[in-house]
């Protein structure tokens, strides 16, 4: 009977959701099993969080991350892969140690803030043969493969415009509650890299055309937005150019007033187009010239196996979050384990390292345009 | 440090997507382990589940569901509660057979199909104190919670009208399907009790209705359709009267091409209405009179406790259908825990037995409404 | 070069919204003239709805529509047909007093109350050899015929079942209103023919279903809802029987608090099925088995032309209520202007004599089956 | 009694939809009268558009327009107003006339191409003291209105930000009709002004925010994208920079395959936010935060008279196209109406040549930024 993957988690243990949105990812389709962690600096909570998520062997609740790289590499039954949920300012030193330590991993996005250093972090990997996934939620959902099949199968024509959104107003919503601000280290000019809604909600979406398209970003022309005299950005409008001068437009927003991760992608072509909107996750809206508009639904016979392969419950049943992120969890799961049998897997894909990288050359862009007059940065000049 | 609980599952292990549904939802909330089962007559099966679902104890894998409840109840660490996923004509002897040995249950709806073996479990349940929980799972979205909120304080006024629908077309597809019909034993007169989509789905619109409204049911008029001379009914058409002769009217079907899951209910008052679609189960739309429509979701600063407390995730990010069914088990879990520490809980509400008798006495004054050129039926006559 | 056609109107002059609606109708697509009316027993709203409507001619602006009868029916250019917009209860003399001086009718609907009345019309139009047309504006949009064509052309194959409602609050803002309420006669036992909510807006439920799918009506079972003890029905809850036994639901209501006009109606086949929602009037939900969902919009090429000759302008630009009422005036014009020249008209239907006495049958079917406990009630053995 | 104000058409006569949508518009609220016109050179078309029309003194109908202006202006009852239709090439000269013959205009937008020949236009209308609508259609729906006056009260606080587009495919279709392209001069450079895309929808928008904010523009940055190597743009690109630093977006494109006339803004305010969709084009949505979000339909009592002054139909009933552009006549009709009684109308407002001059410099800046290198223009340095 074949094995699960064990994994242990850095970070999660301090209340935020996103700690417990990775772990019922990892383990909702029962190819991994949370075998270790280090969850928390305060000791109370790290026993805690280790003790609701059923981790019985009190040796492998660690204090530090180092640690627990160090030991469970020496462990017969050592985690095959390391989950980092930690701000993104911590995230280069804890990678670093565990892909050092022969350990995969899986990383909260984005990967780091500095391009050199994610590209240390590339080459790292790829010397020690390890993966390292990224949960890019958004282009993680089923039905964003079965998009990109059918784009790949011509169901559009040439692509020639991406129209991408994500408006929310967290950030809004944060600056009014009376307990403080959540994630407060997002809002920190120090810790958060320069940028706080291009970095953290603009990768996604840039995340998102990439897996949805397959094309290659060129150059970007940005204005950054703030907030009341924020010293970060709250809101991001970008113009994009993609190879073969394809044009894209891009607005995230962490001020905008009454929506709440309305992501929206519009890929247009000369024969039809592929709408997504992250208020009805499951399904697409298929446009074809001169023709009825369809909606698919990513757990049904018409649908490509890349896409069903992802989904869980019968047609009509709402899939949702919790189980995008399983499927980036999934897919890495799937591969990792073909890996370990010398097997090849086609049907499954997460967000990789080449991902992160050029998410980072994106925000580098970005931050380099709106520092010049918004004039165009190419990312091939970072 | 609080213990978590421990429950064992009942059927679950012939791939049938429910079993998961149930697992998943049963853990979700670090309430509860699963700590033994009898997942399949097959032995194979019955070892990989338990293998994929992270039962290490091999002792308390068991072949039958009376040697599970027998040697549960001896043990110092048994189950605390079983789970009943098997068909539902099993369910009345394993219900039955885990009460008889002092264990809780939650049991998949409904509850069983003769009225008078469901009066049994109640009472059988009543003398050893002990909870039984359904998995309506409609009623079970948190919005649902909040709209009861709203009704019970007034926000619509005196209800005037309920009026529920829930099309959906497997029997269709099952029918289309090369391989053969899915969870055939629903199709099956001599297993499904007299009836298939009364009692299948109408009765998660009538459990829906109760839980929303709090109004008794009174009195039917049910028109039962037969699809191409299927000997059971898959079209119910049903006329409701409640206390104080309200109206209401509700069609469940499955055989409406096109419609998956799509149950929707609009509560009608003399001063507004509330509306919930399946389709976006996060929201309900709030109509006054001549004020403007409001749209509320459910994880919001300006919902009650007993909503938001049913929410695992920030505004925006959709949950689904396993979180219905985890708040199902999160309640239950919550009510036994409180149970065992002698306290009261007051804002989780689980579908009970109570719910339980009521459908099955929905679903027999319909069959006998059905068979009665349509008259009406009183529930009390039954 | 071809004439228009010549009309004249029995009321609309007391500000009700409907007599301009009729007359915007009437004259939207050049194909007839307002040339005579009788719009209000006050002399002086008369002679203002007159100078508004441009009617040049004042010898034309009568103080009775008996005189208008005689009075054109002996002029070299009198009206070819006059529109009847005044409360139900007048239709019968009024439509039979143009009918009798050989001009042709377009009646708001219904008809009339009474069955005879209505029987007597339509012997008295077919010994004339003369047209009445009835404003069903619901079944008279444009995408409705796209939908009949479709169904006719085995889209959704065999038809298993009809859904249809019409919820609306009127009757609610109206009481609300201090300033008395609209459409009083409508409340009025005396005047309204035994019925308010079924024979005002089930009977667009009827006509519309009869539209859309061409299946003749035999039984109904109806309950009828009364609103805080008013003596007329406002809301009306009703089971059809089709032929060849094809089940159908209806629920039309005045009193479902924040709902206006909400038709929908839904046809379902064993292959697919059909949805029209009157909220976005000019599209249709088209699902067959296994396949995406597709949604159809009225003005496009690949529209049947029965449906895109009742659109005026491109894809994109909405059409509305105007639109709808202009529909059955372009039908009845087109019909009248062809007979008038020998040819026939295949591509245009308006609801005729047949539909307005279909709809009278089946008012007082469901009179008759609220009165005797809710029991089935054949329509032939009215 | 009062009388009806009377007006001329110049061009409509081609079967272009566009002119009958103005003569449905002018004369939808009994205010004007079609007394003259001028519809087409080809002489035959010319007499066929009057008939249908009901001009019926011949005297009236010109060969063109200079001849319309002169003896109408010479005439006691000449039109009051004059309605321009034609190609936007030929505006300039057409509204030169009209005015200089001291006769009011309504011309379709845009009002020509060049910025000087606005002004001069603007300076003609000032000195002769006459009115110069512009039918910018979607400014003009009644809920519009609705929106400004909540804006203007503060209901979203301050404005933070504008997003606006408005995809559309009419070209896309137009080049796969084999009976040749509609419009065909918008698609001829020489003709067209030097933008196609910008200056025919992208101004929509501009207007659009311009009537919804009351906001100044004042720098654009543009990119122009040509479709299939087409000499004129058919898709734009623009970042925004409104007074105080307010930031803005815009999408135009007429090569958006699936999408018809999708227009849709939000405007977002550090308090909440409104948006509008012209699928729905009766009612916005409202979002405030921590707050329901709240949809308002033009119709209701709730509304502002500048919306409600604007509606004809009940709640319920959709208007759509031709209504809001009856909305734009409806405005300029009792605005002249008032200053011919010497009277002040408060509730009313068209689109004036303010708004069109406003218009012409937009397409001028976009124009200048996208030819250089997408840099910013201020409208300012025009």
């Amino acid at each position: 009977m074949k094995r699960k993957l064990r994994f242990g988690m850095v970070g999660g243990g301090n209340g935020a959701f996103i700690g417990n949105v990775h772990r019922r990812g990892a383990t909702m389709d029962e190819l991994a099993v949370l075998s270790a962690g280090c969850f928390s600096r305060n000791p109370e909570k790290n026993k805690e969080t280790a003790w609701a998520w059923d981790i019985t062997d009190a040796d492998r609740v660690y204090t530090n991350f180092r640690e627990m790289a160090e030991k469970e590499s020496q462990r017969n039954d050592g985690i095959d892969f390391a989950v980092v949920v930690t701000p993104t300012d911590t995230h280069y030193e804890i990678v670093k140690c565990f892909l050092t330590h022969g350990i995969h991993v899986v990383c909260d996005k984005p990967l780091c803030y500095s391009l050199d250093e994610g590209i240390e972090l590339q080459k790292l990997a790829e010397e020690k043969d390890l993966l390292v996934g990224l949960t890019y939620t958004y282009a993680s959902y089923a039905i964003i493969h079965q998009a990109r099949k059918m784009i790949d199968a011509g169901a559009i024509g040439e692509i020639i415009n991406v129209i991408a959104e994500y408006p929310q107003d967290w950030v809004m919503l944060s600056l009014l509650n009376s307990s403080g601000i959540n994630g407060q280290w997002r809002m920190d000019p120090a810790r958060a890299g320069g940028s706080a809604c291009c970095s953290d909600i603009g990768t996604h979406l840039e995340a998102l055309i990439g897996r949805m398209t397959g094309l290659k970003l060129e150059r970007v022309l940005a204005r950054f937005n703030h907030y009341k005299n924020s010293p970060l950005e709250h809101d991001v409008q970008i113009l994009l150019d993609y190879e073969n001068g394809i044009p894209g437009m891009l607005w995230a927003s962490q001020v905008a007033a009454g929506y709440d991760c309305a992501v929206k992608i519009r890929v247009l072509g000369d024969k039809g187009s592929i709408e997504w909107n992250h208020t009805n996750p499951m399904e697409i809206r298929y446009a074809q010239l001169n023709k009825p508009v369809q909606i698919l639904t990513a757990n049904r016979v018409y649908c490509d196996n890349t896409c069903t392969n992802l989904c869980r419950l019968p047609a009509g049943h709402p899939e949702g979050y919790y189980e995008a992120f399983a499927n980036v969890y999934k897919s890495f799961c799937k591969t990792l384990l073909a890996q370990m049998e010398g097997a090849k897997i086609r049907e499954y894909h997460y967000p990789t390292l080449t991902d992160g990288l050029a998410g980072l050359r994106f925000v580098q862009a970005c931050l380099k345009s709106n520092a010049s007059e918004n004039c165009w940065v190419s990312l091939d000049s970072l």
